[in-house]
C-alpha cells in the first residue's frame, strides 16, 4: 500500500505505507509493507500513559470524569473548550499550568491556528496538543507523593511507570523498548508496529459489558482497559477535534473504533467488534498521507465507507485550481486464515 | 542515498533520493535510486523556459539585465527588494503586476514570511516566488505580439514555445513530456531525472570564455546557454534569497555551481567545471531532506564542504530541546568509468 500525490495523471510523490493489524493474542492479521518495522510510538501511546491514572486509583482519587481521561489520551486541537478542561482538570490536583512542561506549538487544527494567530492570542504550555497527558503525568507524581518537578525526565517515577506499562500492554520488554525526547520533552518508546497493535487490540477487547459507550453514567470505572476504551469511544470530540481525521473517523462509525494519530506518519486504531488492533505508519512521516491510510486500512475492515474528507485529498495549486489529488493505491495482505476479513460479523 | 530522520538513535522517517549526474552527451556519470525516474520539472524547468526571452531577443529589445534574467530563472523568496525588481521588469515591458496569473502564496524564506505576517502585508501575484518566471512569459508575449492574456493556458503560443524548448535542451520528444498545471499555473513538465540533467549539462558547458561570471558589463549577450548560466551564476541571491540553499550553496562555491530548486523534492544542479548536470528528486517531496540531499550529492562531485546548515539538520522538539538530527545516508554510485569523479580537476 502507498498514498500518491498526482498531478494531473502523473505520480509526483510516493508515500509508502507500513502496518500491521493483529488480534488480542498478538497474531497478525493482515499487513502491509514491514509490520515488524520499528518506530516511536508518540502521541498513539498516549492511551497507556494513562493507565497508570486508573490502575493506581488517581482518576477516582482526583475526581477526573471520563471527559477528563479523555483528554489525558487525546493530541487536542487547543480548542478553547479543550483548554479549559484541562485548566480545570490542572485545578482538580491542586497544579497550574506554570507545572506543565509541554512546549508550546501552533494549534494541531489548522482553523484553530488561523483564530488564534488573527487574534494575536499567546500559545502557553497549556495549549499543547499534549497538555492533557502531561496534566496526567502530574496527577500521578501528586498521587504517589513523587515530585513534580522534571516530571518528563526518564529517570523520574512517573516516566519509568509508563515505560512499564508501554512494556506490559506490547509484550516487549522494558529492555528491548529503544527510547528517545517526544516533541513535548516526556519519554517516548520505539517499538515495532505489530507490538503497538497488540496495544490497541487488548484495548479492543475491554470488558464493555460492564458499562457500554452510551451510558451516561459518570462513576469511575476502575477497569483500566474498559474506562480508557470508553473513555476515548464516547468523546472523539476530544481525542482530536473538529475536522481532524481522528474524530472524524470516529464518529463516522460511533462505538465501532477507537481512532489515535501518533507523530510522524503513525496512526492506530482498536476495533471492538473485531477485536483487532491496527498500526500503520507512513515510512516518511508525511501526516495527511497517513490519515488517508488509516481510513482505506479500516475501511478495508469494514468501516465502510470512510469519511469523505479521507477518501482522497484534491491538491490545489496557488490559483485555487484542483492540479491532482493524495490517494491511496493498495490495500492491505492478509495472513494466516484463508477467510476475508472485512469486519461484518 | 537516503535522508534519515533520527529521534535518539533510531531512525523515524526515511526519505528515499534517487539521483541522475550526466555529461552534456547525455551519459550517466553516476547515480543512486532510479535516475530514469518520471517527475515534474517545475521550477527547476525555469532556465529553459528563460530560453526564448534571449534566443527571440526579447531581452535586447527590453533591455533587460543580467539580474532580471536570473529572476525570470529564480523561485525567489519574495524579498522586497526582489519583489520591487519584479515590478520594475513588469514596468520595462509595459505591463502591471495585475496581468500577473500566478496566485499568491507565503514567502518561500520561513523570514521574510514571518516578517510580511507580523506587518500584515497583502501578499499579491507579484509576490509569488514564481514572478519573475511570468513577467519573463508576458514579456515573450508582448514581444510576438501575442496576447498577455490567459498566457498559462496549455495551448497558449508562449506555453507551446516553452514546451519545445523543454524538449530541445532535454531531448525529449514534445510527445513524450508528461503536462500538467503547476503550482503557479503554467505547464509544467514530467519527464525523467537523467534528461533533466542532460539539459544542466548543456547549461555546464556554456561558452563562458564570452564573458566569464566575475565580469560587470551589463551588455546583453545574445547566446542563450551563456546568457542564462552566467545571469544564474552572477546573482546567487537572486536565484533564491537570503539563507536558502540554492543561494548558499551557490554562495559557497561562487562560480562553480548553478543550484535551482524544483518543487516537491526536486533539485537540479549545473557544474561548469566538470560540465556535468544533476537531477534529483527526493520520492516523497521532503523539502529539507531534498535540500540536504543535492548538497551531499554536490559535496561528492567536489563542491567541498557543504554550507554547515546543509550537512546535517538537528531535529528540535516544541520545548528548544535537539532530540535527534535529519542526515543523509550513502552515496552516489560512479557509472560508466572507473575513476573516481571528485569534480578536483
Amino acid at each position: 500500500m502507498r498514498v500518491e500525490q498526482l498531478r494531473g495523471d502523473l505520480v509526483e510523490a510516493v508515500h509508502a505505507v507500513h502496518a500491521a493489524v493483529v488480534d488480542a493474542r498478538g497474531r497478525l492479521v493482515a499487513r502491509t509493507g514491514d509490520p515488524d518495522l520499528v518506530t516511536f510510538w508518540r502521541s498513539a501511546a498516549k492511551p497507556f500513559q494513562a493507565v497508570p491514572l486508573v490502575a493506581d486509583g488517581v482518576t477516582e482519587r482526583f475526581g477526573f470524569t471520563s471527559e477528563d481521561l479523555a483528554l489525558v489520551c487525546a493530541s487536542h486541537s487547543s480548542e478553547a473548550a479543550q483548554v479549559a478542561r484541562v485548566r480545570e482538570l490542572l485545578g482538580k490536583i491542586g497544579c497550574s499550568e506554570r507545572d506543565l512542561l509541554c512546549g508550546p506549538h501552533p494549534p494541531l487544527s489548522e482553523r484553530v491556528a488561523q483564530d488564534y494567530a488573527t487574534r494575536g492570542l499567546r500559545l502557553t504550555a497549556v495549549y499543547s496538543n499534549c497538555s492533557g497527558k502531561h496534566a496526567g503525568m502530574l496527577a500521578l507524581a501528586r498521587h504517589h507523593g513523587w515530585p513534580t518537578e522534571f516530571y518528563t525526565r526518564p529517570e523520574h517515577p512517573v516516566q519509568q511507570r509508563c515505560l512499564r506499562e508501554v512494556s506490559s500492554w506490547t509484550d516487549v520488554p522494558v529492555a528491548d523498548i529503544r527510547t528517545a525526547t517526544d516533541g513535548c520533552g516526556v519519554v517516548c518508546f520505539g517499538i515495532a508496529l505489530r507490538n503497538m497493535a497488540l496495544g490497541y487490540a487488548r484495548l479492543a477487547i475491554a470488558d464493555f459489558g460492564l458499562r457500554n459507550a452510551d451510558s451516561k453514567d459518570a462513576r469511575p470505572i476502575r477497569n483500566p482497559q474498559s474506562a480508557i476504551a470508553q473513555s476515548m469511544l464516547r468523546h472523539p470530540d476530544l481525542i482530536a477535534g473538529e475536522g481532524r481525521p481522528c474524530t472524524e473517523m470516529m464518529r463516522a462509525h460511533p462505538g465501532r473504533v477507537i481512532v489515535k494519530v501518533g507523530a510522524e506518519g503513525v496512526y492506530c486504531a482498536a476495533l471492538p467488534r473485531d477485536g483487532l488492533g491496527v498500526a500503520i505508519k507512513v515510512g516518511d512521516g508525511h501526516a495527511l498521507a497517513s490519515a488517508l491510510a488509516i481510513a482505506a486500512v479500516l475501511e478495508q475492515l469494514g468501516l465502510r465507507p470512510r469519511p469523505a474528507s479521507l477518501t482522497a485529498r484534491p491538491l490545489v495549486n496557488t490559483r485555487g485550481e484542483t492540479v491532482g489529488e493524495l490517494r491511496v493505491n493498495g490495500g492491505l495482505e492478509q495472513q494466516n486464515d484463508g477467510s476475508p476479513r472485512t469486519g461484518e460479523k
